[in-house]
């Protein structure tokens, strides 16, 4: 069971300054203030993105005296990447079953269609 | 090079109808009617949602007389696909990098290590 769909993941993706710190986290954990100087951003600004981020579980939070860090949680990006995935595969067993198809219609065509893949 | 950016594909995607449209190819062409019919929607709809999906790569379609059939372009997946590999081969890369640094730090923990993985 998914416990975050891919709804939330999307619409946090498709915003080009969480996708950047999302790349940012990929190379390492950061603090709040580190991901803001970057990207010339207020801190207030900063933390609105972390909590969609998070709130969709593509990052995760710790906060120690007063500096909050943020971690990338690849696993994430899991729901995201198999539906992608289940429609490559759909479409492939859509053109295998349309190849036999036409291999059981056009039998002469067969070892010419089969050079090609 | 890539025609199409992922910004594009990430907010098509985001909207569901649009994804269930993405869904619905995977079966198989179908043409505009034949999608508007299930959803629920008028045609005018469906064609908005086509366009977007058509602008960032993701379907094509064709018209012939005054049918118009809509067609996945599953490499239109792709660029998406390549940017959730790229931050996990990168949170992997990074992983290691730790292993090996924790192995150099603390040897006699090496063994342990290793079993968990």
């Amino acid at each position: 069971m998914l416990k975050y769909g891919i709804d939330g993941v999307l619409r946090a993706l498709a915003e080009p300054t969480r996708r950047s710190i999302v790349e940012r986290l990929g190379a390492g954990p950061a603090t709040v203030s580190g991901l803001a100087e970057p990207f010339d951003m207020t801190i207030a600004a900063v933390v609105q993105h972390l909590q969609v981020l998070e709130g969709c579980g593509l990052i995760r939070t710790e906060k120690l005296g007063r500096v909050r860090t943020c971690h990338l949680v690849p696993a994430g990006l899991d729901p995201l990447a198999s539906w992608i995935e289940a429609r490559r595969i759909r479409v492939e067993r859509n053109l295998d079953r349309l190849g036999r198809v036409l291999d059981e219609k056009y039998p002469s065509n067969q070892s010419k269609r089969k050079k090609r893949t």
